[in-house]
Protein backbone atom coordinates (compact mmCIF):
# COMPACT_ATOMS: atom_id res chain seq x y z
CA UNK A 1 0.00 0.00 0.00
CA UNK A 2 1.17 3.27 -1.41
CA UNK A 3 1.42 6.72 0.44
CA UNK A 4 -0.05 9.64 -1.30
CA UNK A 5 2.63 11.89 0.08
CA UNK A 6 5.99 11.81 2.13
CA UNK A 7 6.08 13.89 4.87
CA UNK A 8 9.61 14.67 6.99
CA UNK A 9 9.44 16.68 10.20
CA UNK A 10 12.97 17.94 10.80
CA UNK A 11 13.90 18.84 14.44
CA UNK A 12 17.67 21.23 14.19
CA UNK A 13 19.41 22.28 16.88
CA UNK A 14 22.40 24.62 17.43
CA UNK A 15 22.26 26.09 14.36
CA UNK A 16 23.56 29.67 13.33
CA UNK A 17 21.47 32.34 15.24
CA UNK A 18 22.18 35.16 13.17
CA UNK A 19 20.67 32.65 10.15
CA UNK A 20 17.99 31.74 12.58
CA UNK A 21 17.03 35.29 12.63
CA UNK A 22 17.18 36.99 8.37
CA UNK A 23 14.37 36.70 6.77
CA UNK A 24 16.13 36.97 3.03
CA UNK A 25 18.69 34.18 3.94
CA UNK A 26 15.66 31.69 5.00
CA UNK A 27 13.48 32.36 2.13
CA UNK A 28 16.61 31.54 -0.20
CA UNK A 29 17.78 28.31 1.75
CA UNK A 30 14.37 27.11 1.39
CA UNK A 31 13.95 27.62 -2.06
CA UNK A 32 17.04 26.60 -3.02
CA UNK A 33 16.07 23.09 -0.83
CA UNK A 34 12.82 22.79 -2.84
CA UNK A 35 15.04 23.61 -5.78
CA UNK A 36 17.41 21.07 -5.14
CA UNK A 37 15.02 18.16 -4.22
CA UNK A 38 13.72 18.74 -7.81
CA UNK A 39 10.53 20.56 -6.72
CA UNK A 40 8.48 23.21 -8.86
CA UNK A 41 8.22 26.72 -6.70
CA UNK A 42 4.74 28.05 -7.04
CA UNK A 43 4.86 30.64 -4.26
CA UNK A 44 6.33 31.73 -0.82
CA UNK A 45 5.24 33.77 2.42
CA UNK A 46 7.50 34.45 5.00
CA UNK A 47 6.94 36.58 8.08
CA UNK A 48 9.68 38.24 10.90
CA UNK A 49 8.73 38.81 14.56
CA UNK A 50 9.58 40.69 17.07
CA UNK A 51 11.63 40.49 18.82
CA UNK A 52 13.01 37.36 17.12
CA UNK A 53 11.78 34.55 14.94
CA UNK A 54 10.98 33.92 11.27
CA UNK A 55 7.99 31.49 10.10
CA UNK A 56 8.07 30.74 6.60
CA UNK A 57 6.29 28.53 3.68
CA UNK A 58 7.34 27.62 0.25
CA UNK A 59 4.46 26.09 -2.00
CA UNK A 60 5.83 23.73 -4.21
CA UNK A 61 3.49 21.71 -7.09
CA UNK A 62 4.32 18.47 -5.23
CA UNK A 63 2.74 20.34 -1.60
CA UNK A 64 5.49 22.41 0.88
CA UNK A 65 7.92 23.00 2.61
CA UNK A 66 7.63 25.44 6.11
CA UNK A 67 10.38 26.82 8.62
CA UNK A 68 9.68 28.01 12.23
CA UNK A 69 12.53 29.30 13.74
CA UNK A 70 13.76 30.23 17.92
CA UNK A 71 17.20 32.41 17.04
CA UNK A 72 16.84 32.25 20.98
CA UNK A 73 16.90 28.69 21.44
CA UNK A 74 19.30 28.03 17.93
CA UNK A 75 16.12 25.84 16.79
CA UNK A 76 14.31 25.25 13.51
CA UNK A 77 11.33 23.19 12.96
CA UNK A 78 10.99 22.48 9.39
CA UNK A 79 8.81 20.45 7.24
CA UNK A 80 8.78 18.64 3.93
CA UNK A 81 5.80 17.37 2.12
CA UNK A 82 6.16 16.17 -0.95
CA UNK A 83 3.95 13.79 -3.55
CA UNK A 84 4.88 11.87 -6.67
CA UNK A 85 8.21 10.08 -7.29
CA UNK A 86 10.00 12.34 -9.38
CA UNK A 87 11.50 14.59 -6.10
CA UNK A 88 13.80 13.44 -3.07
CA UNK A 89 13.02 15.21 -0.11
CA UNK A 90 16.01 14.25 1.85
CA UNK A 91 18.21 16.37 -0.19
CA UNK A 92 16.02 19.67 0.85
CA UNK A 93 16.29 18.08 4.21
CA UNK A 94 20.80 18.13 3.54
CA UNK A 95 20.47 21.54 1.79
CA UNK A 96 18.90 23.12 5.04
CA UNK A 97 20.91 21.17 7.56
CA UNK A 98 24.35 22.74 5.62
CA UNK A 99 22.91 26.20 5.16
CA UNK A 100 21.29 26.57 8.59
CA UNK A 101 24.51 25.71 10.28
CA UNK A 102 22.73 22.51 12.30
CA UNK A 103 25.19 21.14 14.70
CA UNK A 104 22.11 18.58 15.68
CA UNK A 105 19.47 17.13 14.31
CA UNK A 106 16.58 14.34 14.01
CA UNK A 107 14.44 13.49 11.13
CA UNK A 108 10.59 11.88 11.65
CA UNK A 109 8.85 10.37 8.30
CA UNK A 110 5.08 10.00 8.44
CA UNK A 111 3.27 8.67 5.51
CA UNK A 112 -0.01 10.90 4.65
CA UNK A 113 -2.92 9.41 2.81
CA UNK A 114 -2.26 5.62 3.42
CA UNK A 115 -5.92 4.47 4.01
CA UNK A 116 -6.87 6.03 0.33
CA UNK A 117 -4.72 4.63 -1.59
CA UNK A 118 -5.08 1.16 -3.48
CA UNK B 1 9.81 19.56 29.45
CA UNK B 2 7.79 22.05 27.49
CA UNK B 3 7.42 21.75 23.39
CA UNK B 4 7.76 24.82 21.76
CA UNK B 5 5.16 23.95 19.46
CA UNK B 6 2.32 21.52 19.04
CA UNK B 7 1.61 20.22 15.54
CA UNK B 8 -1.27 18.20 14.71
CA UNK B 9 -1.25 15.85 11.48
CA UNK B 10 -4.93 15.41 10.51
CA UNK B 11 -6.16 12.62 7.91
CA UNK B 12 -9.33 13.29 6.30
CA UNK B 13 -11.66 11.08 4.48
CA UNK B 14 -14.50 10.48 2.54
CA UNK B 15 -14.99 14.34 2.56
CA UNK B 16 -16.80 16.64 0.01
CA UNK B 17 -15.60 15.82 -3.29
CA UNK B 18 -16.31 19.15 -4.77
CA UNK B 19 -15.16 21.25 -1.95
CA UNK B 20 -11.97 19.51 -1.96
CA UNK B 21 -11.41 21.10 -5.69
CA UNK B 22 -12.67 24.23 -5.02
CA UNK B 23 -9.83 26.83 -3.99
CA UNK B 24 -11.51 29.37 -2.68
CA UNK B 25 -13.95 27.15 -0.51
CA UNK B 26 -11.05 26.01 0.75
CA UNK B 27 -8.81 29.03 1.17
CA UNK B 28 -12.25 30.60 3.22
CA UNK B 29 -12.30 27.31 5.22
CA UNK B 30 -8.84 27.47 6.19
CA UNK B 31 -9.00 30.95 7.12
CA UNK B 32 -11.61 30.40 9.36
CA UNK B 33 -10.27 27.41 11.24
CA UNK B 34 -7.46 30.03 11.62
CA UNK B 35 -9.73 32.40 13.42
CA UNK B 36 -11.49 30.11 14.95
CA UNK B 37 -8.90 28.67 17.00
CA UNK B 38 -7.77 32.17 18.37
CA UNK B 39 -4.60 32.80 15.43
CA UNK B 40 -3.92 35.99 13.99
CA UNK B 41 -3.62 35.44 10.30
CA UNK B 42 -0.36 37.11 8.24
CA UNK B 43 -0.40 35.71 4.48
CA UNK B 44 -1.86 32.59 2.87
CA UNK B 45 -0.63 31.21 -0.22
CA UNK B 46 -3.59 28.80 -2.56
CA UNK B 47 -2.83 26.99 -6.25
CA UNK B 48 -5.09 24.40 -7.77
CA UNK B 49 -4.22 21.96 -9.96
CA UNK B 50 -5.03 20.88 -13.11
CA UNK B 51 -6.57 18.54 -13.48
CA UNK B 52 -7.49 18.63 -9.80
CA UNK B 53 -6.50 19.13 -6.42
CA UNK B 54 -5.54 22.12 -3.87
CA UNK B 55 -2.67 23.02 -2.08
CA UNK B 56 -2.65 26.22 0.54
CA UNK B 57 -1.03 27.45 3.21
CA UNK B 58 -1.94 29.94 5.96
CA UNK B 59 0.49 31.55 7.60
CA UNK B 60 -0.10 32.71 11.35
CA UNK B 61 1.53 34.57 14.14
CA UNK B 62 1.59 31.07 15.82
CA UNK B 63 3.11 29.08 13.24
CA UNK B 64 0.87 27.98 10.15
CA UNK B 65 -1.70 25.70 8.84
CA UNK B 66 -1.48 23.78 5.44
CA UNK B 67 -3.62 21.59 3.07
CA UNK B 68 -3.40 19.39 0.38
CA UNK B 69 -6.14 17.72 -1.43
CA UNK B 70 -6.94 14.53 -3.47
CA UNK B 71 -10.72 15.04 -4.73
CA UNK B 72 -10.08 11.88 -6.70
CA UNK B 73 -9.95 10.08 -3.50
CA UNK B 74 -12.10 12.19 -1.04
CA UNK B 75 -8.51 12.73 0.97
CA UNK B 76 -7.02 15.76 2.25
CA UNK B 77 -4.45 16.11 4.63
CA UNK B 78 -3.74 18.96 6.55
CA UNK B 79 -1.27 20.45 9.06
CA UNK B 80 -1.82 22.87 11.80
CA UNK B 81 1.01 24.12 13.43
CA UNK B 82 0.85 26.55 16.40
CA UNK B 83 3.14 27.62 19.31
CA UNK B 84 2.22 29.84 22.67
CA UNK B 85 -0.90 29.10 24.62
CA UNK B 86 -3.77 31.74 23.03
CA UNK B 87 -4.37 29.06 20.52
CA UNK B 88 -6.78 26.37 20.48
CA UNK B 89 -5.77 24.06 17.59
CA UNK B 90 -8.36 21.28 17.74
CA UNK B 91 -10.95 24.45 17.57
CA UNK B 92 -9.38 24.28 13.88
CA UNK B 93 -9.71 20.88 13.59
CA UNK B 94 -13.35 20.51 13.73
CA UNK B 95 -13.74 23.43 11.62
CA UNK B 96 -11.95 21.80 8.94
CA UNK B 97 -13.47 18.35 9.35
CA UNK B 98 -16.97 20.13 9.67
CA UNK B 99 -16.24 22.36 6.19
CA UNK B 100 -15.42 19.89 4.33
CA UNK B 101 -17.75 16.90 4.93
CA UNK B 102 -15.13 14.61 6.38
CA UNK B 103 -17.02 11.19 7.30
CA UNK B 104 -13.79 9.64 8.67
CA UNK B 105 -10.48 11.36 10.23
CA UNK B 106 -7.45 10.95 12.22
CA UNK B 107 -5.19 13.06 14.14
CA UNK B 108 -1.41 12.71 14.91
CA UNK B 109 0.12 15.33 17.74
CA UNK B 110 3.79 15.63 17.73
CA UNK B 111 5.74 18.04 19.82
CA UNK B 112 8.29 20.12 18.14
CA UNK B 113 11.04 22.12 19.88
CA UNK B 114 11.42 19.66 22.74
CA UNK B 115 14.76 19.17 23.15
CA UNK B 116 15.46 22.82 23.13
CA UNK B 117 13.46 23.91 26.22
CA UNK B 118 14.23 24.05 29.94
Amino acid sequence: MNALGRHLLIEMQDCNKEALNDLGFLRDAMVAAAIDCGATVLGESFHHFNPQGVSGVVIIAESHLSIHTWPEYGYAAADIFTCGTTVEPEKAVEVLIEKLGAKNHSVMEIQRGLLVTV
